[in-house]
């Protein structure tokens, strides 16, 4: 018997068939129950006990777990958490009172700009860069939300495309040419490979929260989860899919794996809470894993080679591309949004448009939408060099190149001992049993 | 002084004392709160304010977080969820909707039999094998919730007893006479010590929000979990003592600390959500870790020795054993209920029993609950047969023998450089210091 | 370009400019929106609707995660579960029932007493210590929350004050004067950097749920998250100021990063649920990061060389001194308490002081409230004593001084292959690909 583990074809192949089964099944039957529909009056539908509190959603599912957008930094993903606060105070003093999630939304979009820049800046560095990116972050969506009047729930624009293209011009800014010459160590340092992993389940089983965590109350948080859900788990049927197909043995790359599978969380971000349908959040999966795993193999040695942007944790990928491909998707379900559709009442308390507001319509909705992801890249790109420039000043502790992805240079390190800390019977110091 | 380190009596009979301390403490004076009772009628006992949502539970307790089920499988966890997903739609196109959290259980059944064979096949033969799994599970489920009313709420029979002996026999089918000889490489690769020790503290965490995720509303999940809880707590004690007696200097064996301290969990499934009764929680958990450490110790070699059984984590231990356990004791509770202990419409709410079906009675719950149990099996074990055959086609990719629990066969691996991950300042490439 | 990547003044200037900021900003702005405050009558102000479940938090936040206290003890932290079970048992036989909350509540506080003796002391010692302090615990709690009707939602005294204070008695009678050459193996072995950096984010993100768990209903527990949230980002920026200030090169040292980061939680634990408005918590946290880092470079090597007390862990800066420090700012924000902060039927609500107990002012609260903690630490102390000398009895199987921070005496470790578990492609077993 010929062992043939080659699975280029066969594994690729057979992804695609199931992926193109689940989206055809879910096409045809899937609806969103009563709890995840905008015509949701409570679940007896009697007038006494109409309460959103009442929704199944909040009997089953878990809520946001603030803090762990920074998760993927590790200790580093604490340190922009005082400075988002500091946002939160000046939101206070204008007037318009924020809550800590939004702090948490701020975090998390500081934390993806950082995924650019690691292993290259100091830490004093990463603080100045919190704290510029935490005022154009508030600025940013107090135009989306407030002047534009956006819907971005999941913060495909306000988080992901900001923050992914305000990194990225950062770290364009800081370009060092001699540096792809530790591309080795980088990888090897920045990617170990347990804490990665642990990292990609635990975001993949909180995004779902992530994403309803700031919708409005009821049948919209559910429908949130339940897009969130479906975009994720397509996505991982097609980066598995493509990873295998672009390898010479049909391997499949961890790098892709890790990253490419939660992009489809990132890409549904704009229009989870909205009426998407769950084979919407597959197709919207399906895509996004396409152009993720696409952008590891083609897209960041390109932009490394000829653009001189240096990614260090490929966050265009995860962020930056499903964020737009996220802004895009809103935009287009918004302009499709219809009382036919969310029922009268649901449109009125969905959208905020109460009845009596007579210019509101959809296509305008979903131009404001469009608008608000080229502001978002705007302020992103303008932020970013200014942030850059600034950074390049000479005091604020930057490595030279050898040291980057050097934690030592800033972090004190013990003694490694000769016994390894896992398996201390080793030691030379061995015990004499009694 | 003498110095000796070795507990095997001491530990054990500590261990066994302070249970039975327990037992009779819990059997003599705990009963279940209000909020935990089948007799709740709402904290204040008002009219105007009863409801499940007052319940202390949703005040305190944390919900069910989806996904997590795939936590010991690493990355590969991921992969049922497309195809959990799938079921969910069928479900829909026959007019029964489900929600996603019996996605989630559907995920953990295929997860449990993936722990059987992991490392032995290819991915290509996961996703088949998934494939298979997902529809089997579903009209397993369907069976059992829907024709035989059986109650399960924790899945002791249709998530682990399926799960665990359709896995079973899908790898006796699979069955490698070559393979024991790389028995060590498979314990060092695959029981990764902390990453195993991270996903048993996690599951221990979330095993109540597991078992009460689809119980009723208030009183039920409350009781769900106070019951999980209990019946954890003693088989902790209960794995350590054992897994101590059965050493012959005393010491503790991580692998049955990992996995007989979960089996609890598993064991009080079906019954989580009954009139259990704390006490009773403790003495299923306490049975229970006897049974699973037991297993590790004499069984699991067994069944390779002499059944050609090759079980690569264990899960007959862990899931196929304390899964058959559950059934049992959800079954002798069931046919225990009275309108005494749960209350005239205590008794109507939970076991769906109106008052006017005069047929029903708990005798008859209980025998269904045990036919549940015999329908698992056999559906299991006819699919695990037919599946196993399936997965032998020689076109999946199968690896050899020599290639089996090795990554590299089907990941593409970073090359491995000189310089550990973890302490980088020994690199070669050293930093001339400023 | 010369590269100074020193950092020791400009990184410590830095962050305390930020700390400054953001306390100015926040006392000058911030206030507890209506969800936070006990003024809070419902959200929509009307009475059909009032109820505490409407409050925001619910619809926002997660729940406390109960077993999660032990998750730095490793599997070692499953071991007090069922003995904190047994308080429960004790507590209703006694005719006052408590929760599972409590149970957990008593574990924290058995873990943090581990972390003084870890590596020293057999699992039979564990167990017994765990016994007597699940006892004692369940005594001091009586004392404080029903005799002296102190309030303490997150534990500051009866959790951390107590379980540190325990613990270092304990170690300090049980002190071997030989063991500090072995100093090196302990901080290589006890602090696995990837696994305290995990156990840090997880505490981090969930000690906002922690703090809140007990709490009244509605706002009381609302306020609780925002006060810890505050309190822990503040002592972020601290300990990275003073970790770095206090290196010769400015170098962060990770166990001050590991560790003082959390000590803003405990340090705010009695007075997180009370009025102590978001910048009196900011300036908490403040002051605990301080106290910590200093303890870990200056208290923790003098309590060892003069004192004879060796904790393994630091815990007397995590625990010790930031729950005294808690104490003392619950003891003070209560004694400020008054019916204009937090309105007539607030403050009733809250104090349990219901109009007409007129011998109730905050004054005398504030007073109990500081016997609370001398109450605590007298128990501790002595009881403390007690403990480590029937721990000093010869048959616990008490391993020798050359045995401690050895896992292999009491657990039975794997042969360690020749292989690396990361990556097996290099093992000797190569196999053949085809």
């Amino acid at each position: 018997m010929i062992w043939n583990t080659n699975l280029r074809w066969r594994l690729p192949v057979t992804c695609l068939l199931l992926q193109v089964a689940l989206v055809v099944l879910f096409g045809v039957f899937v609806r969103y129950d009563l709890d995840a529909d905008p015509h949701w009056i409570g679940r007896q539908g009697d007038e006494n006990t109409t309460s959103d509190m009442e929704n199944e959603f909040y009997y089953r599912y878990p809520t946001c777990t603030p803090p762990a957008p920074g998760l993927p930094c590790g200790v580093q993903g604490l340190l922009p958490q005082p400075l988002a606060k500091g946002a939160v105070a000046v939101a206070w003093a204008t007037g318009r009172p924020l809550g800590l999630i939004n702090a948490d939304f701020c975090v998390g979009s500081v934390c993806v700009a950082f995924g650019a820049v690691l292993g290259k800046v100091s830490p004093v560095q990463l603080l100045i860069m919190t704290l510029f990116q935490v005022t154009l972050f508030s600025v940013n969506e107090f135009i989306l939300l407030s002047l534009l009047e956006v819907k971005d729930a999941g913060g495909s624009m306000t988080i992901h495309t900001f923050g992914a293209y305000f990194g990225l011009t950062v770290t364009w800014i800081l370009y060092r040419p001699s540096l792809h010459q530790s591309k080795e160590r980088q990888s090897s340092v920045y990617h170990s490979d347990l804490f990665a992993m642990i990292g990609t389940l635990f975001l993949w089983m909180y995004w779902p929260s992530f994403n309803s965590a700031v919708s409005k109350h009821g049948d919209a948080q559910h429908r949130a989860a339940i897009n969130t859900y479906c975009s994720l788990a397509a996505c991982v049927l097609t980066s598995v899919a493509l990873s295998s197909a672009l390898h010479k043995k049909g391997k499949l790359d961890m790098v892709h794996i890790q990253n490419a599978t939660l992009a489809g969380g990132v890409a549904v971000g704009t229009a989870a809470e909205m009426m998407l349908m769950p084979y919407g959040s597959l197709i919207v999966g399906f895509i996004c894993g396409i152009v993720s795993t696409l952008g590891f193999v083609y897209l960041t040695p390109f932009l490394e080679s000829r653009l001189r942007i240096q990614d260090t944790c490929g966050i265009h990928n995860l962020h930056g591309l499903p964020g737009i491909i996220g802004a895009i998707v809103g935009a287009v379900t918004a302009s499709c949004a219809s009382a036919k559709v969310y029922g009268i009442k649901g449109l009125a308390n969905f959208f905020g448009f109460d009845g009596f507001k007579t210019s509101w319509d959809s296509s305008m909705q979903g131009k404001f939408q469009a608008a608000g992801l080229f502001v978002s890249l705007a302020i992103a790109l303008v932020g970013g060099i200014i942030v850059g420039v600034i950074l390049k000043l000479p005091f604020w502790g930057q490595p030279a190149d050898e040291n980057c992805f050097e934690d030592s240079v800033y972090w004190e390190m013990p003694e490694e001992p000769k016994s390894t800390a896992l398996h201390p019977e080793d030691s030379t110091l061995k015990p004499a049993e009694p």
